[in-house]
């Protein structure tokens, strides 16, 4: 008989599935990872991970996922290639509902479905993600080092993020649909003052063009006038959407559009549910601190359960 | 003139330090990281790490640590070996005051001095500690395979890893010095309702021996009667104390003899002061999640730092 219920359900195999995973099959703890497609998450948009502590000199995203799937079916990971499209939280037992309409259950649920960046939509995006279209400046800033880089954005994180890049790029223009910047004075006035930042403004990115790499954008602003920027780099910093739409959000308390709070040791609103990774509310969204709160979310999952099954 | 102030100052080199290092670096934030000794912490007591993400077939603490401080040194990684005798963290600019009596300052501090387990001081124990002798039953539980091991003391700690271990072990003997546990009434029944548990009661250990591993352990109770136990590893598990011996414990608001509580973002109620790694108020003591807090940190430093030079 198929086995459909388990003591520990871990929803996602990103870096904080994975280190969830590991560290549950180490626990042997009765389990069950569910990831959609291929392990690995937003890891596999980024070329080359040089930040993550371990690899002097840095290794693919691809490769990572790769050694962090291996160790964790060493120590015995279980895992179903699965889409969940529902979930029951709201009594002790834990319902998810497969897309073929079929039921898991558990008594504790590790959510890391992470989350995927704002994608602009324009011709060339996809192809040339990795390639010089990135969508984190903290990873791939220092990949352009005296070059010139386009930053589409007006929130804080752009024109943050812009500041950021001046450290590494030469050059940094920022766009913006709008005449005025959304992000906060402080943030404005630091970006004002910072000679390697110009401005485009009342723009939208209609294209992102170039042969091995990004080599220019097509621009087209409000009036319609269409302009072509030669760039060696383009950072989309638009926002992140957390990849929430099978969770109950309101049980969850969750914010900004999806986010999902926790405490320090990453215990959600619900007893038994822990959330890691991008998924949380949180600011920093880097691939350590993702695996780090996996771990942790293990120990709570552990802690809840030994206090459950007593 | 030697330079004696910086943006950031980062205390402590273990995998919350170097993490914290590595991002400091990358995002070229003019900072110090200040170590002890050599590169490392509790790392280094472990003779092999096998739940650190990335690693399928696991690595050498020593190896681990050698990795982490050559990728930090790669982006540009500054460092002083020097011991931190005092610190005043009174003023927006933080001093640091040194073993020789110099000082440095600072904008930002991130600390990361970790902890470190209490010892039993008997005979044995530091020469056999990582070839038997362990203080972390989470990092190494699954070498002791179908073996009989120890554990001592009767904290939630020690009775909640006894039974952990015994997912590995076909005996744990749990050790302890007084005749009832002090772990809460929940977790001690779980232990007594645990066949692969006994106890020994009224107990201490006075020697632990063996030739290339821990094979014995010598125990005298309260009466003075003196026994050998035969066993593959025995697991310390009687506390762990905070190396916050330089810093304003008051002023840190730190708890339960030095452990410093910090927010979601590693933030401790010092504006402009964050806490990385085992010397926070936590739960959960991994590697992996000392080196996502010390990542977290900077940008936390990095958005305070931002907010002050304006």
């Amino acid at each position: 008989m198929k086995k459909n219920h388990y003591a520990l359900i871990i929803l996602g195999s990103g870096p904080a599935g994975l280190s969830a995973g590991l560290y549950a099959a180490r626990a042997r703890i009765d389990h069950l990872l569910i990831e959609k497609g291929a392990a690995g998450g937003q890891v596999l948009l980024t070329d080359w991970v040089d930040n993550y502590p371990g690899f002097p000199d840095g290794l693919s995203g691809f490769e990572l996922i790769e050694k962090m799937e291996a160790q964790a079916r060493r120590f015995g990971l279980n895992t179903l290639t699965a889409n969940v499209v529902s979930t029951d939280l709201s009594q002790t037992t834990k319902s998810l509902t497969l897309e073929d309409g079929s039921q898991l259950t558990c008594q504790a649920l590790i959510i890391c479905t992470g989350a995927r960046p704002q994608r602009l939509e324009v011709p060339g995006e996809i192809e040339l993600t990795g390639k010089g279209v990135s969508y984190c400046a903290t990873c791939d800033a220092p990949f352009y080092r005296d070059m010139h880089v386009a930053v589409v954005g007006g929130g804080n994180t752009a024109v943050q993020e812009a500041g950021h890049l001046t450290k590494f790029a030469s050059r940094v223009t920022l766009i913006h649909r709008r005449d005025t910047l959304r992000a906060t004075k402080i943030v404005q006035e630091k970006a004002f003052a910072n000679k390697k930042i110009d401005f485009i403004w009342n723009s939208q990115v209609t294209g992102i063009e170039g042969e091995k790499g990004v080599e220019r954008i097509q621009l087209r602003d409000n009036d319609g006038h269409e302009t072509t920027l030669a760039v060696d780099g383009i950072f989309i910093l638009i926002g992140v959407i957390p990849n929430s739409e099978m969770l109950p959000l309101a049980l969850l308390k969750a914010e900004y559009g999806g986010f999902i709070p926790t405490d320090n040791e990453t215990r959600t609103a619900i007893p038994g549910v822990m959330a890691a990774g991008d998924i949380r509310s949180k600011e920093m969204r880097q691939i350590v601190n993702a695996a780090g709160e996996g771990a942790t979310a293990v120990l709570a999952a552990e802690q809840y359960l030994n206090h459950l099954t007593l």
